[in-house]
């Protein structure tokens, strides 16, 4: 499959968190090994780079298996004008980071991102004497604690984020369940060209009225297209009305596809397609 | 309209925050002034304290207008056995508060809960020299702030917790947008007897086929059964599979909406009602 930068020499990709979070692993199945990283503290500043075109792509988690829809990615996708032009699925692997040297015994804090810390409470909970401190980033919690020299504290974070920071994994794959995944998008500024792929996101708004979002949906089951996710998220000023995020398995140049777009657009007051791209 | 606690004469309501939070007044639009307050420290608590019957009643808030849903409470709907009995809407109105004689100029730290600062954010950013605490709770921060006799530090929280604490309001609604409301629920144990209302709740999961979201909601639109709200939570173990939240506009005892639950239950291999209720 073709990756969306083409044959690019190098590719800047914006990410939240640290070097070595798992956005940042996302990014290299998506663009390969050429990418270059751009860490940014918070999902905004990585929007914002890709629209003043200080970064090439944005890579941003949309969903986790465990913990659900990323709303604030959802919201920044609808205020934003980029495009989607890839996916990619990522396990999560949680692992007990320390100080080369440091044993086990010694560790009386561990840091990570408070999701992070959610889905190893099964491990924490075995060691009563640990304290959790909640991080803004898995990845700087290893960076940190390396930094600081900690010799009493560790991580929670990826395997790559240890090895990048020169650190030790005292227990691997401590996370409570294993059928753990993040979903990730690309994001580009919109070209003009329409980009196709096995998938198509679209985001829209629909009138208030009876039997509206039955309606909405039928122009794709009247097409045998494929609904795989749908996300509804408030509309500011409007209390109780939605905007609907809908992805669909099919490309949004198809000829089924460009139709039932087209007969939603009849009913929706807002319509916009976030674009149509591969999985990698 | 009939109250879900009846003619009792004390009804304990457990809620999340300290006393003065936007719950209580949640649960004195519902209840009466005759509600006792059960405060507890986080949502988890507040099911518990129910279900083992510390409290008759939860509320809970399941949505806000600008912020959307409320997942954790969601997923703690599906987990217990409690029914939804009662609904009410809670204008959310935010307020600086400081110790009695503080003036403006000597503020310098702004605590409250994270959602109530971001929705401050346009006041907020007038004065450069605010620092932000998050906290756990709004009216926990006034009752902090009170207790800790903090001279140089306000709140973020509602009149009524100025007033409950003995504290001054410096400034009234400064939140950014006032069509700022917030959705909570009423539950309680499942009694057996099917109480009825204006609105019904219902949880479901479908299988993962093409076109089953749609078939799902057909049930309803054929029998011209309004949908005021559908969410969708993950489930666990099952990546990419979801639980459906549906509110219906109708009383689950109707006979259009007795056939549609059947309907529904054909496709649906988990399906459950959370309850029928009024809004007070």
């Amino acid at each position: 499959m073709r990756r969306p930068c083409g044959a690019r020499p190098e590719v800047r990709a914006a990410f939240q968190g640290e070097a070595g979070a798992f956005s940042q692993t996302a990014a290299r199945q998506i663009f390969g090994p050429r990418v270059v990283a751009v860490p940014k503290p918070a999902f905004d500043d990585v929007f914002a780079s890709v629209t003043r075109g200080h970064a090439d792509f944005a890579v941003i988690p949309i969903e986790n298996s465990l913990a659900g829809s990323i709303h604030q990615n959802y919201d920044l996708l609808a205020r934003h004008r980029l495009e989607v032009v890839g996916e990619t699925y990522v396990r999560i692997e949680h692992n007990l980071i320390v100080m080369p040297g440091t044993k086990f015994a010694a560790v009386r804090r561990v840091y990570s991102h408070p999701v992070a810390l959610a889905q190893c409470v099964n491990f924490l909970r075995r060691f009563r004497r640990l304290e959790h401190v909640p991080f803004y980033d898995t990845a700087g919690s290893v960076k940190h604690i390396r930094e600081a020299g900690l010799k009493d504290a560790a991580a929670i974070a990826s395997a790559d984020a240890a090895v990048l920071y020169g650190m030790q994994i005292l227990h691997r794959r401590i996370e409570d369940d294993a059928e753990n995944y993040t979903r990730f998008l690309a994001l580009c500024r919109r070209s003009g060209h329409k980009a196709g792929g096995s998938k198509t996101s679209i985001v829209f708004a629909l009138k208030n009225a009876p039997g509206a979002l039955f309606k909405a949906l039928s122009v794709f089951a009247l097409r045998d297209i494929n609904l795989t996710k749908i996300e509804s998220r408030p509309i500011r000023g409007k209390p109780w009305e939605y905007l609907f995020y809908v992805d669909l398995g099919t490309d949004s140049r198809s000829r089924e596809c460009v139709h039932a777009l087209r007969h939603l657009r009849e009913m929706a007051p807002y319509f916009k397609v976030l674009g149509s791209y591969d999985t990698f």
